[in-house]
């Protein structure tokens, strides 16, 4: 089995085949921690789990998503007319509406043609990689981030470099990193704002300067905006494509969270390229031929997004936003009051943000893994450690819950906090010799 | 640009990314194929352009999908129980109910953990690719075949080697060619039953063969099943995992021709492994990983799926059926009456045949290609040319069409071939002297 050949019990059969390890090691994805935690939960718990650690609230009826885009989805599917295989690039109309919906927030109008339709934003990640990994090239990738990013560089071999988003700064991008880490090799930077796993959202002025710097350096930016809307702050939600004229920018996006339906995986990769830089670098082309050999969003989806895009309420929307500042409010405040936690800046936006474990100030928690295991085992609470987005001895908590789902889980993550906390007795009475 | 850097015309900015070429020539698929010849339709011709090249006959009112599997859809949708992110295998009650409608063709039942959801027959083409491709290994694809293979194996770096389908024996696999190609790094075998593009139904003995020579050669079977049940002829579709005690059989699936809605993308992979040799061999680990870093299919069409299986009826399969069996049978009389033109061997499944160009009987026409490109233009009729599916001067031609369109299509046909044809009178001229 181990170099490859397998006995079948029965009659001593050689087979030659075996599994691609290479693919087995490269799968560091969340889902994976969740389903480690998962098997950590005390079966013997009464208390109902709760997963406070994902970036998917619709099991939450405060978050169910409108019933106008559900209608849309139904019209289209009812009116038999996108029940075939799509064009690669997506159906005509569902690429002008984004178009449409995307210039809103622009000072230029996009193209139609600058929108690619993909299956959910990890597709428009898988696909984005895929073009950009020539044998050599490499991309710069946020710590923390999304680990699907590097999981999908590893497939494709192609090489990662992490530049450092600084708490301290509200996590804006090391810029002076960016720059030491950038060589001739360099493909591209990904940005994620608003941001996950942190919660701020990029100011409009440090975007510019990211601009500036990849312009400098010769590379594009990919914008993930997968969150983009979603503001709890005061900072506005700024597209990346707005600096497009200092910087090609790849801007991805998808229905999945703002409209809370990320099971309907209908994502979006769009170029703002008003030099048309990418088409003079093969970029456009490349895009094309990725998408001509994968799978296509269903085609019934991408059929009512006209109508999804143009019904949907603003008080849909403003609900959730509602909802969401409240419960981004509450989770602060707690943890403020914890103190061996940290949350150095409040969340601004997306649907998460990241906590430091004070490790000195805990009594036989050996990391965040260990941490979050233990919590599982004990609290029957699921938290993200942070290693699953590259920051070791944090962890990423979400705020897109209900506020008595979120007030239990953080009753809970409090309880376990006070249990392992150091005896404060000892230090203080070391203190005062 | 050619060296990868590319001046913005503005201000000499040198950007360093380029498009990976790799990439671009690894997408030889179908759907290019057919937008080089739709490039070519002449666009005076007042006639509408018909396209007798797919498989995907939608547009059709005849091939609508049965209201029942949109009903089902509807419902699921509606529950607002399928909105969230799926598992990465697949929703429960969806994989039973897959299980238990495959295993109504085996004489054994299948598990639920046998059955991986996927985005459609293609992303589980892009899964089991993935999963075989370690440096060094080879995989043996049908020659004709479905290019998806090709260009997936070229996009992983995974070896290709093709064997024959024989068209004298109904195109069956050369078996001898198989063992003469295989080698120790050789991981399986690919099969397509019923077959695209060829049109015939593999008969049991012959899959019998192959299964016994994959279990000689220590590889196993990839049996893509995706035209599964769709069958006009004598042979009953045998699924290759019925064979599975013999050899481990991977089996592809999909919604998409049975139910005439391949854009619903919902596809499956199964493992038919009674003696677990893909546990232990590590495939079924890295098919779990590969699923773990890549889109999903949708969920509420997942959540529907066990409604659809259940809730079909027999008369929509069978009025498919009888439609295809007319169509297929007008195909192969009209073809055999058109001398430059041979179709050796009757459809007996999927949605298309091949067909051989006699190029001696023609004039000026250098290649399938060139007919094709011709044909296109001359008489705005799509058709797809072999070398597309790997078999240079043969073309597809599908049956999954209304009657009508398929005799104003192969009336254009056999007017494009009178009017190539050589002179006969020459020749027999000729014989004459």
């Amino acid at each position: 089995m181990e170099n490859g050949s397998c006995e079948n019990g029965s009659d001593n059969q050689k087979w030659k085949f075996r599994g691609n390890k290479e693919l087995n090691t490269s799968s560091v994805s969340v889902r994976g921690f969740l389903n480690l935690l998962m098997q950590n939960i005390n079966g013997k718990d009464d208390r109902p789990t709760i997963l406070i650690c994902r970036g998917d609230p619709t099991e939450f009826p405060s978050y169910r998503t409108t019933s106008s885009a559900v209608d849309a989805v139904v019209d289209s599917l009812r009116s038999f007319n996108f029940n075939s295989y799509a064009s690669t690039v997506g159906v005509p109309v569902a690429r002008k509406a984004i178009a449409e919906y995307l210039s809103q927030d622009l000072s230029y109008e996009l193209s139609p043609d600058d929108v690619y339709l993909t299956s959910g934003g990890s597709q428009a990640i898988e696909i984005v990689v895929s073009v950009l990994s020539r044998p050599g090239a490499n991309i710069l990738l946020p710590r923390p981030g999304y680990p699907n990013y590097e999981a999908r560089a590893a497939f494709d071999n192609l090489e990662v470099r992490h530049f450092d988003l600084i708490p301290e700064r509200g996590w804006e991008v090391d810029l002076d990193s960016v720059e030491a880490l950038a060589d001739d090799n360099t493909a591209a930077i990904v940005i994620i704002n608003p941001n996950n796993p942190c919660g701020n959202v990029f100011k409009y002025q440090h975007l510019k300067q990211i601009a500036e710097t990849a312009r400098k350096l010769g590379i594009f930016v990919i914008s993930d905006e997968v969150y983009g809307h979603l503001v709890v702050g005061s900072n506005p939600f700024v597209p990346m494509g707005e600096f497009a004229s200092i910087v090609p920018v790849v801007t991805l996006g998808s229905l999945s969270k703002r409209w809370m339906v990320p099971g309907w995986r209908l994502g979006w990769i769009v170029t703002n390229d008003p030099h048309d830089i990418f088409k003079k670098t093969g970029i456009v082309e490349s895009i094309k031929s990725c998408l001509d050999i994968s799978t296509d969003p269903v085609t019934f989806i991408q059929g009512a997004v006209p109508q999804i895009l143009e019904k949907t309420s603003k008080d849909f929307f403003s609900n959730i936003i509602n909802i969401m500042r409240e419960t981004s409010e509450f989770l602060y405040d707690t943890i403020k009051a914890i103190p061996c936690l940290t949350c150095p800046h409040k969340p601004e936006g997306s649907m998460a943000v990241m906590v430091k474990l004070e490790l000195p100030l805990l009594e036989n928690i050996s990391s965040d893994l260990d941490f979050c295991l233990k919590l599982a085992k004990e609290e029957s609470l699921i938290i993200l450690p942070g290693v699953a987005v590259g920051l070791k001895n944090w962890v990423r908590i979400t705020f897109a819950t209900d506020l008595p789902t979120l007030e239990d889980g953080l009753g809970r993550l409090k309880a376990f906090c006070e249990r392992h906390a150091k005896k404060q007795t000892n230090q203080s009475s070391n203190g005062d010799m």
